[in-house]
């Protein structure tokens, strides 16, 4: 994989919606983009209502809040077969959440009028994500997405045989 | 280990100096603290004309420069039995980078005004750090600090027994 420039403008990185509405998603340093394989950090603006689809991986997750408000849904493990309906949290700006591994979880941006801006960072990159239709959802009923959304077009299966 | 809040306002997490003229350094997420076992972040600042040690550690590590400038010191791993000469790069705000796995490098506030402000991502916590006193030390000299400043007070043994 050819090294990339050491430094580099956040900004002069490529964004994208990746087909979702409301979405804007920039890898920071990435797995399949970079050559990471333990932590991958990704920059990301929710429009007001835009949100993330109901979820789990499992890896860790650490969120930052850079700007805006909104609202963590989170349902944690149990030995039940579905979700459940989920806790809610208020999110603001420079706070900060972890989700625990394979916790359902959403992130949404509730507010009417800001766009909510988060630092994502995961381990165990490129992340392999569960989604939900909704909170009551057989967890076996869960669809894998991978390679996921930003990963799509860059994936390539011999990235495999360096993976942790 | 207890269960901390989910949503922590940064701003209200501790911030200290662990005996580094010019550094405040908060654990956004961090192993020993709060138990993360895969990755950790953290909020550090540097006053101008401080500094990072000249150092190395065998994790990922991906900057992201929230405020401020400086110069980003890298000797890339090589067979010489001491770093030599680094390359060095400007920092900026907005900008990011990576240290790949024990190439050792400094951080370093070369402005004369403004703090430098970083958000730091590592692998592999707690952090295991190999100093150097200078850039010609042998890589056999350089100093384990285990475990780190900001790690010391909280560090239990105990809780190695859960480490990846």
């Amino acid at each position: 994989m050819a090294r990339l420039p050491i430094v580099k403008n956040i900004s002069e990185l490529p964004q994208h919606n990746y087909g979702r509405s409301g979405l804007s998603h920039t890898t920071i340093a990435g797995s399949v983009l970079h050559g990471m394989k333990e932590i991958e950090v990704w920059l990301q603006t929710f429009s007001p209502g835009s949100r993330t689809p109901i979820h789990r991986h499992s890896c860790e997750e650490v969120f930052v809040v850079l700007k805006g408000q909104g609202t963590l849904y989170l349902a944690p493990s149990s030995h039940s077969k579905y979700p459940g309906n989920p806790q809610e949290f208020h999110i603001f700006p420079n706070s900060t959440f972890h989700i625990p591994v394979n916790d359902v979880h959403q992130v949404w941006n509730t507010g009417e009028h800001e766009d909510l801006q988060v630092l994502v960072v995961i381990s165990r990159p490129p992340v392999k994500v569960f989604m939900y239709d909704d909170w009551s959802m057989p967890h076996t009923a869960s669809k894998l997405k991978f390679p996921y959304y930003w990963d799509e077009k860059c994936y390539q299966t011999t990235t495999r045989k360096d993976e942790l």
